[in-house]
Formats: structure tokens, C-alpha cells, sequence
């Protein structure tokens, strides 16, 4: 592994909201002074755990500020950077840079969509018009492109991008990345934003993780780090095996489906475990309610979070 | 129909730039001009056709402010409020008012996806925050959601949009929306964004269309409006075919896929027959070359337009 | 339009189950005499309507000797020879054959897809193994294949299939299949599969319709062909905005999604009309029951069939 | 684990052809022989790499007959019963049983889906008309439905299925099915159809693997099934290295996608290696040729297979 500053432990950061939907600072210290404490390797802010799509630009910004702020340097900070084609990427990073972030993490183009060319060109584009670390985020679910790894390496070998975060469910392809990526002499950090599988993407090879669960539990993410740096593959395996579990917070939901059932029970998580004041969304999402809160609290009780 | 004063062909303008990718007000003003003389009974900027994913914010309102002032009331001015969610899309509405323009036209979230609910809810947000006339802009391919016909309806019903405009290219949904709204008491100007099957969104009841194929020939879907006001069916069919044959400029590129290939198509048209300068795209696509450009001037020539 | 024994409409008929999941031989001669009485132009067996795929392959022979004896010879006869790959379709026809229909309907290769070059080659592989006229069965939502117009119109012009049956939802590309047709000297009968749009078909040029939608009301599938064939499209129009009502049978249904909705809806309207004796569905479907039963007649109730 | 007698590594088997397109009884011989001596656990045949959807019936009984007298009782059979819904499938599962194989894997219904509901009754209903041990065969890339791991569980505490197949590439589904499983008191044998990440799936808690590429190398995939019986986590994971390498066999060719490429990669490796005597496929598919048989043969030498 290089010595890159990113690897290991990186949660994609969960906003809190007060009950009006304007920015909780509290409850947001609080949990990334929790996140900090557990032994992260850096935050990400502005990715889609944190709600980035729904955020008007004043917003993205008042929450980079206070976040940047708020870490104070004790670790790594990356910024989702996401937007629907180049140029209108290209300004979200130079917005970004201006608050002090460490890198930049942006997706392939979205809404109108190419081929192969010029999700190549898109990624070198960013780069001749920035400076920081790029990942690129893999993440066809919401961009419907998947990031081919041969692409993913040359463009690392080329200096246009410095990691990739793998959120794609495609263990086969994050494989064959890691071992292209090896061959190529490691240009690239791979991290799996995967949450319940991130043993085997250690197994792969992967040089960290961006698990939206860590919110919620930190510490495992962080021990299962330091087990496979040790080789304690078993231990490796079982801590997997728990988090596995916790992550029903978000198969429980019966009131909707999509981004308000995944980032929904994670708010709610953090609600009722006291480290968020509320568990509400950003429009047009609704709070989870009723027999949902009680899911997901049960989850919780179930696994030891409180 | 109902005293609307959005009906008939409504074209999405194709924004010409000059080989530095900077907007090419001459031809823009050429376009804008051929096309209103050609009959056309309003113009919808900042649609996909007008590549308004790749803008930033300061390109699209430049955009915004020199075509309101280049159409001057001649026509009803349509802009599109594209982007990810709720909150995102009321900011670009505001902006767009602010603009002098006559109706705003918005789609379905995307990238972060929700359930029917989070799809309704987001734009009556949208109708809470703005005054203007609202479209619901139905488009799958870009926002991979399709609209409930009797969602729209209700949305009609209640006041929240006064139209949509179709481009599922779903035409069993199109003429369900048709026969409820028709038993609603037409509450919604109902387009379709088809270039190729108008003659069908006719039969089925539409109060309009918006083709980008318009771009090119706007003389023939004004004849073939005038045609259908007329009940003249044979001839609306028989401009069609001609339609569906010129819209073969969209089928002949080999060298790209997706939106490069579709108004990458419509600019090169236009420069082959004078009204653009160039067929310059916007990053990351590119310009079309060679015998892409060969084969779009074939189809051209072939059916009369040059 | 060509000599050809195939045009006008065709309806895929949907075959009547007693209680017990057994043919009702009754309840069939019966609706395949009214469809006959009503005009039609042709009967296709053993189509997803008529659960070809839910059938033995001796219960889809039962169904088909026992079919065109009772046609006998009154209307052609099209027959299903659906299964999912070339040799397993080359089985199926040649079973066909034996029971003397009078053309053969086959599919693209569904379960193990592969590129348009085995496409090509599946239907070139059937007719190097078959002699009766050949229909391509465009249903990408079963195979999950689209079939390309060009080369459509390339195997009749190579004399490989006869026509084509277009349940493909994509009425572009309908359009375009009937143009590139009509270029080559109409060597294919273009049907619709459509049951909402054949107004829409008949403009852009279609042979006929096969539509599931005739088994319940063929009478007026009858008179918009003959509306169409002496030009009268302001009846065509009219007459499909019945047919777009009366197929809302499939839209009240709530137990269910997919084929047990469709066809369920199908059989269950027949049922309440007394052209079925049940509405008894093959395994692993259940037969619709209670409050979708209801809804179905109220559709029927509303549309003047019962 | 139980004392099922499926376990371990169950490769599904390869057919040789000969260049006339006929069963090359002395190639399946030797290549089934490679496998059993190598010292795989079961050998399962008429699954999608055995080309089972090409195969007439007749093709289908014939490969069965010879394949169970050729194992001869020294490994367990099991036996693809696949086609369209369940009626056929029961059928095709009377016929399997009747050639003395040790257990049957039927996939969910395809071609006419349904939802859950539908999903869930096929496997009762092939249940109550078949004896031998049921897998059911997760492979959503064929038949466009993902199996639910609550369901698999329940139909397994139900007696209805004793085992899992999961090609569904979706290993958090996976993850969660081996928990659920174990919470019921592991009624199922959870079988990975994965290639490339069988050590996450060994990770996960699976009994064993399916994976097609066992046709080549079995070795390394009996090696690593004994490494991780014996908690060797690094030899499993180097070993996986290996086998992810190996794979780029179908990651090179060029000519065509989709089952040609991938089958059609394992047999060009099995033809060059010298066990099977042609790489010859099934009508609709060519036999690879040229570049990619060199492609192929440069992936097998670098990877130590020849």
C-alpha cells in the first residue's frame, strides 16, 4: 500500500436536521467528534448518505464550512462533488477546494447519459481544471454507468485520479480492479463503500472502507480495520458478521422505498440511539414513523447499540 | 381544448456554440428566428435538447437571458428547472422566474430515488415555492422514473401542474392520461415529446408536441398541427413519415452512443444546412466527424432539406 | 399491402380452464366461434396469452389439435412455438407443423442472451428447419431482446420470416420497421401487438393487430380495421378510445403484477361476460378473486360489454 | 453443517462437442474424470454453463443418461430442471429423476413473470409433485427475478427446498441469507455460483461453490475449499487471487457477449488445454476463432495452465 493519506475507516457523513430542517450543529459535532474519537481514518461529507442531491448549493456549502470547522484537521476530509455533467462538476470542485477539503470525490455523468468515451473524458476534464486528490465514485445505482476497472487504472496510472470508492455491488469487478491496480504498481486507494461485505472486499484487497453503517457503529469498522492490518481474518469475519446484522436498521422499513428506507433508518438509528435530536429528511423524503422507528430500535437492541 | 396559451409545437432549442464552446448568439438568434416564422407556437429552453445537463448555473441564465430577450414576447417562452431534487429544482425555479419567462418545466427527482410518494410530494414542493406555470416533464431514459398518469391528473386536478410534457415514449400511458384528463375536464395541457409517432399523442388527444427534430424542420410539425386542427388525417400521417424518415439523422452515427449521438445528430444537421456554425457539443462529448457527418447530410439531402 | 393470407386482426387467443386447471373445450369453441362470428381475420395459439409458457408441451399440443379442429379452416391459423433457444424452437415447429396451422410465431432467444449476431442466426437457424410462414415475435419484456427493424427487413428480404409481430412497446421503432418495409418492396406483414395504440400502428402502416384485448370485445377490433381500410380515421380514433377504456381491466387489479394481472384480467372479464365458465389460471398463477373481480366488472359495466 | 450430502465444490459441467455439433462422449468423459480425481465434491449437470436452454429434450436426457453412468455413483449428481413455469418444470424434473440423479435446481419462473407470490407457489407446487432434494437457483442475469433470502429460508424450514444456488452476483443478499439461515438452524445448503469471490462467499458462511471455472481448474478450487475448512484464510484468499486471473478468459473476447462469450471462453480454454477435443457451440452460437482463441490460450499461459 502507498502512503497515501486515505485509507482505512472513511464514513460518508449523515446530516442531522433539526425538526424545521435547517442544519442540527450540535448533534452534527456530535457525531463526528463520536466518529473522530472511535479511531476514523477521515470523513466524507457530501456524499449521498449525506443527502448531497438534496441540497441547494447555499446548503452543500454551509455544510462543508461548519464540517471542515468542525473536524479541525484531526483527519482527512473528502468532499462529494456531485453534479450531472463535467462543467457543472468542474464548479462544484472549485467550490469545494475554496472551504480546505483534502479530495475530491465525484461520480460519472448522469441524467444525460454517453458511452465509454466520454465517461473517460469526463474524469480527465475535472483533472486539467483541478488540483486535489479525485476518487471516482462508482455508483451505477443512482448514475446508471458502471466504471469499468481497466479504465479505473489507466486513469490512475495517468494521474487523473488518485482512488476510487466502489459502491457498485459488483464484488467481481472490484476484484479485478484491485488486481489490475496491483499490477499497475498500486496508482490508486480502492475503498468498497459497501456496508455489508466489507470483509471480502479486504480480501480483495481493497486499502480501506466508506460504509454509511459506521454512523451508526464506528467501532466495529474501526477493529475490523485493525484486524485485517494484524491478518486476523477470523476476527475479520465475525465483526463482518455483526454489522451484517445491524444493517437490517434498513430492511425493516415497510413505509417507503429507496433513499428514504436506507439513509431514512440510519437517521432514525441515530435518533433513538441520542446521538441525532430528530430523524428528519430533506424534502420530498418524510421521517420515518411508527412501527418503522420500532423496527429499527429493535435492530438496535438486538445487535447491542443500546 | 381550454384558452391555454400553451398549445401546438413548442420546440426544445438546440443551442448553438461557436468551436470554442462558447454560445453562439448569432445563430442562436438565427434558430430562434427561423423557427418562430415557421410557425411555432412557443420555445422551451434548458431542456435536454439544450444540453442543460451540461451547463453550469451562470451558462444556463445566460442562456436563459439572451433568448427571452431574443424571442421578445413573440412566442411563450417554456425553461426547463432541471436538476437532482426538491430543493435543488425550486432554486433554479426562482432563478428561471426571475427571468420573465412564462411556464417552468420540471422532472422527477433523480439520482437519489424514492417511492410514488416522494415523487408526488416533490412537486407540489415545487407548486408551494413558485408561481409560474408548471410542466411535469416525463422522462425515464434521463431520471428513470416513469409518472403515474392518474398521479398527473390529481397533480392537474389540484392546480399543482398545468401540463407535461411526454417523452416516456410510453404510448399506452400517454393515452391513459389522455382519457383521465379528458374525464377531469382537461385540467392539463398534455404534450408529447415523441418527434416520430406525433400522429399517434394526435389521435390519442394531445394539445401538443414538443419535437427537437423541430430544430430542423419546423415548417413540416406546424403544417402537421394545422393539418390535425383541420382533421386532415392523411396528411398528418404523411408529414409524419416524412418526420420519421429525417429523424433517421439520429440513427446513422456509429461513432458515438447516447446523448453524443442523438442532438450531437440535431447540431450537425443544423450547421450542414446553414443555421448553426459549427456542431460543437459540450464536454465531455464531442463534436460528430466524418462520416457521421456524411451520412446525417445523406439523410438530409435524401428528404429535402438541402 | 401484399397478397399475403395473414392481415387485419388476429387475436392470440386465451385459452379457458375449468375448476380443476383442465381444458374447458366448451368455454373454448365458444369464444373461438364469437371471435370467428365477429369477423376476425386470423386466430394465433399459443401465445403469452394463451400461457404458452405455463403449458406441458402436451397440454400446448392438446390445446392445439383441439384448436384447429375447431377452426377448421374458417380463419389461418398462427401457432406459438416459444421456448428458449434455436433447437428447442426448431422442436416446437416441427410439432406444430404436424397439427396443420398455418404459420409458426417464434421469439429471439430468451434465458441465455447473446448479441444481435445470434439473433440473426436463431431465426435463420428455424427456417433452415421449416417450411411454414414465419412471424418474429418482438416482446422484449419476456426475452429481453429488442428486435432491430433493419434486420428485420433484411430476413424478409431473404425470405426468413414472413412478418412480424410487434409487442415491443417501442412505437418508434415500429414506425421505423414499417418505412424501411415499405422501402424494400413490403417483403413483411407488420402487426401490432398493442391493444391501446393500433390507431397509432395503423398510421405508421401496420398489416394488422394481434390484440389479447379481442378476445373480450372483437367486435370492435373488427370495425376499426374495416374504419381503416376505407379511411375513416376519425372512427379508427374513436373506436381505440373505447378499446384504451375497456383494457382498463388490467389496470384495476390490486392481488397481483405481471402475467397473472394481464391474462388474469383477461380470463376474469370473459368469466363475468359468460363467454368463460372460470377464470381459473394455470400454476404457479391464482385465479383473481373478491374486490379485482369487482373492479373488472365495473370496467366492463362502464364500457357497455355486459 | 449438516450432514447433507451436498457440500463443497460442485462444479456445474462444461458438454464438449464435436466440430459436427454432437456430444463428444470420449471429451465429457475425460473432463468429468479431471474433475472427480481432482477431488470436487459433486458435479452438477444441464445448468446454464451445460447449455441446458440450447438443448432439445431429447438433447437435454441424452446428456443425462451418459453423464450420471460416466460419474457412476463416485460423486452426487445434481440436475438442472430448467424451463419457462412450473408445469414444464415439474416435467423436465420427473424425466431427471427417472436418470437416477441425487438432486434437482430449478430456477423462478421466467419468460411470464409474476411477483413474490407467484415465485414462492412454483417452488411449493414443484415440491408436492417431485422427492428428490430441491435447490432453488438464484440467477436474476437469465430470469430477471432475484430471489428473496426470507423466502429461501422459509421455504427451507418448510422442507420445500434443501439447498441454494446463488448466481445472483448480489453478495449482500447473500450475506444475509447465510445469517438468516443460520438463525433457522442452517436448513439450507447455501451453494456461491460466483467464479471470482468464492473466498467472500466462504467468508460470508457458504457450504460450498458452483463455479463454472472448475472446468478448468478444479484444483484450486478443491485447494481452496480445504483451506478454508482448515481456517487458512490466507491460502483461500491467494488462491481466489488466482482463480479471479484465470477468469479473464471471458473478459477477453472481442468477437461477440453475452453466453458466447462466457461459455464459449470456458470451452476455447478446455479445447486449448487439450481436455475437450473443439471449442464447437450450440446453434445459435459460433465456436470463438482467431484473435480470441489467442487471447484466451495467452490467459491460461500466464496463468500457469498450460
Amino acid at each position: 500500500m502507498t502512503e497515501s493519506k486515505f485509507h482505512g475507516v472513511i464514513p460518508p457523513v449523515v446530516i442531522p436536521l433539526t425538526a424545521e430542517r435547517t442544519l442540527d450543529l450540535e448533534a452534527l459535532e456530535r457525531s463526528i467528534n463520536r466518529m473522530i474519537d472511535a479511531g476514523v481514518d477521515g470523513l466524507f461529507f457530501l456524499g449521498s448518505s449525506g443527502e448531497v442531491a438534496f441540497l441547494t448549493d447555499a446548503q452543500r456549502y454551509h455544510v462543508l464550512q461548519e464540517a471542515v470547522a468542525m473536524v479541525h484537521g484531526r483527519v482527512p476530509v473528502l468532499a462529494g462533488i456531485i453534479d450531472m455533467e463535467t462543467l457543472r462538476v468542474v464548479d462544484q470542485a472549485k467550490r469545494a477546494t475554496g472551504y480546505g477539503v483534502d479530495g475530491l470525490v465525484a461520480t460519472a455523468p448522469f441524467y444525460a447519459l454517453g458511452g465509454p468515451k466520454e465517461t473517460e473524458r469526463h474524469f480527465r476534464a475535472i483533472r486539467e481544471q483541478t488540483d486535489l486528490p479525485l476518487f471516482a465514485y462508482d455508483l451505477p445505482v443512482c448514475v446508471h454507468t458502471k466504471l469499468d476497472p481497466t479504465m479505473l487504472v489507466r486513469l490512475g496510472e495517468d494521474g487523473v485520479i488518485q482512488g476510487v470508492k466502489d459502491s457498485s455491488g459488483d464484488d467481481v469487478s472490484f476484484r479485478w480492479l484491485c488486481l489490475e491496480n496491483g499490477d499497475a504498481g498500486h496508482p490508486l486507494q480502492v475503498f468498497t463503500g459497501h456496508e455489508v461485505c466489507v470483509d471480502g472486499a479486504y480480501m480483495a484487497g481493497a486499502d480501506g472502507s466508506v460504509p454509511g453503517l459506521a454512523n451508526i457503529d464506528p467501532y466495529s469498522y474501526v477493529e475490523q480495520w485493525k484486524a485485517f492490518q494484524a491478518g486476523d481474518w477470523e476476527k475479520v469475519r465475525q465483526i463482518q458478521d455483526h454489522l451484517a446484522r445491524l444493517m437490517f436498521v434498513t430492511r425493516v422499513v415497510k413505509a417507503t422505498v429507496g433513499f428514504g428506507a436506507g439513509v431514512g433508518a440510519f437517521k432514525t438509528a441515530l435518533w433513538q440511539m441520542g446521538v441525532f435530536n430528530t430523524n428528519q429528511m430533506r424534502e420530498p423524503v418524510q421521517a420515518l414513523e411508527g412501527e418503522d422507528v420500532a423496527a429499527i430500535r429493535a435492530v438496535l437492541e438486538q445487535n447491542g447499540m443500546m
